[in-house]
């Protein structure tokens, strides 16, 4: 692993049985067992995308964590070979489901799909993502709105911690009757408290775990407050382990986060901005339904080497945009992805050849006009 | 080109500026200028299909033929290098549009996207096609409801007529002009009338042109009085031009048209019936969302070789169909166009090898039970 002397970015690679993962990585989201508009081969081809994330809540509810297992696991199933990445639904029954009801036991909640009661405990959690057989599971974690009061703030983060405790203990007998499982990562919480996400964080290296989020981030509180929170975080947890900061961000925001010491992200951002018309470009976004691209024969960014604007231009897009065309959304897709990767991999290397100090600098200088 | 001794079958090879199309042929359908859910890399590598059809009615109202011409015309606006096919916009003037007027200089009509008034002439329409620089252009004619009664049918074969001979005028003029533009092909109509085809198909000879369609079927008539108008009407078209009938067929039909003297064909059932969830194998018709497919490890199809049945379960696709996934689309749309392009490859081969009598008898009798 790499480490930039100056900053706390670092540059690493997690192993998986299902690939190396360069990190710092971000994550393209696949909710439905599907990155939205994307197949497996343009994730491969288009994008090299080694990991991506999948929602155990939606696919629990969808097709059902059993299908999937009798099916072969989730790789099997949307046929995708290399690493995945699931989160414990914590997020999803906190955000989605209706009438939830959250005891010691666990989160009792109803399904957005159809009003069906079910209840997701720590210990259930991990057994629907070892049906998934996920390389990465997370343990099911509750996440509070903001703004959170401390006394609130702390006694969720206390039942956060027993339900880590919980998950892992099920998790070590898992793994023990079988023989095999992903790696289970605990997540930190603690809302926008310091004292309560360094509590948190120091309770949960007693589990010795495989790698570490920080969730409960990216909830509506000021972007100050959450890098805040993964600075009173992150320096607390393993060196040698990953630290997963989860749903965020812009793309301005990734190195932040990498030079607090993160080296996994997450976000809905890309892939659904696309889809809503709104792409990243290395001049800036575009919204694409304006006007001013009826005619524009460029492609959407012309630093950008993805199959979107090595092939079709502005124009185009705009047409496909208007026009409800499918194929916008793939195509914007595939760009705004690539977008978020190869910026990644830029702060990768700029980690791995001593740069990187000087590109954070960069991009700071590059969207104070936009604050 | 090679014709069948026993049918009216022929195997051919149309040639145009953007490469060489083998005949029989079934043409996807890229209505504004996109093959819903399909990007032209799979209509390259998972179809390879040489040639599209587009609609000029579409194109015309959105984004516009002159938007078009600017940014280099139809195939540089969609990155598609191969052959386009446009129709006239008839046909969506008499379907889709409102308040339309017939005279004899064009059809007026309503935008059924904001209401706006345009005409359509003879001549604009071969403007508008030139303006898109299709490969293969058709006049502007009239389509009739079914049914219609034949001095109806008579005085609209007459004017689809004059705006042929009109069309083609100006056609030629602008040739002179401009020493460039794609093929025109004139439609035979005359609904369900023999006679009124074969008046028709007689005085558009005259034109000489390089292709001729048969337009007006598929409106809601009987299948056998759409063979019935086809056996009337292609024996009378020039042995070496190419015969395309619109907007046609099922699966299982297509044969029975080659076997009429017909080599090109278009019609949306594939791809709209992929997104609706009624995919096409060699062993019948598959309705995805059906229950029995949810645990369905099997390719859709194991006779196919698409991407979608080489990668992908009956129980994921019905997955992505329930959960109103993007990739749905595309994946159903690569399959059952694959489908009908294999089934045209397999008529050419049969035809070339001198098989194609025992092929068609051996569709017909798998068809019939259906039937």
């Amino acid at each position: 692993m790499a480490e930039c002397p100056r900053t706390g970015a670092r540059a690493g690679i997690i192993h998986t049985p299902h690939g190396e993962i360069e990190t710092p990585v971000f994550m393209p989201v696949g909710t439905q067992a599907s990155v939205k508009g994307l197949s497996p081969r343009e994730l491969l081809a288009d994008l090299d995308a080694r990991i991506i994330l999948s929602n155990t809540y939606h696919l629990f509810l969808r097709p059902g964590h059993e299908t999937i297992r009798r099916l072969g696991g989730l790789h099997r199933f949307m046929s995708w070979p290399r690493s995945i990445l699931t989160d414990s639904g914590g997020f999803q029954v906190f955000s989605l489901s209706e009438l939830r009801k959250v005891t010691e036991e666990g989160v009792l909640f109803r399904s957005h799909l159809n009003g069906d009661a079910h209840l997701f405990t720590p210990e259930s959690t991990v057994d629907v993502q070892l049906a998934l057989a996920s390389d990465i599971m997370m343990v099911l974690d509750e996440c509070l709105d903001y703004p959170a009061g401390h006394e609130h703030a702390r006694q969720s983060m206390e039942r956060t911690l027993a339900w880590a405790r919980k998950g892992y203990a099920h998790y070590r007998r898992r793994i023990e009757e079988t023989g095999r499982g992903g790696a289970l990562f605990p997540i930190v919480q603690g809302a926008t408290f310091p004292d309560l996400r360094r509590r948190c964080a120091g309770e949960l290296l007693a589990l010795e775990a495989d790698g570490y989020a920080i969730g409960g981030l990216s909830v509506g509180e000021p972007r100050e407050l959450s890098m805040e929170m993964v600075e009173a975080t992150a320096p607390l947890l393993p060196r040698e382990k990953p630290r997963y900061v989860m749903g965020v961000g812009m793309p301005e925001e990734l190195p932040e986060y990498v030079a607090r010491g993160v080296d996994m992200m997450d976000c809905v951002m890309p892939s659904r901005n696309a889809r809503n018309g709104c792409l990243f470009t290395s001049r800036g976004r575009v919204i694409i339904k304006q006007a001013r691209y009826k005619e524009d024969p460029g492609p959407l960014d012309p630093a950008c080497g993805c199959f979107t604007c090595r092939n079709f231009s502005r124009a185009y897009l705009r047409h496909l945009y208007q026009a409800g065309e499918i194929l916008y959304a793939s195509l914007a897709t595939v760009h705004n992805l690539k977008h978020y990767l190869d910026i990644m991999r830029g702060i990768r290397h700029a980690i791995l050849i001593g740069t990187f100090p000087e590109q954070l600098e960069a991009v700071r200088s590059m969207s104070a006009p936009e604050k």
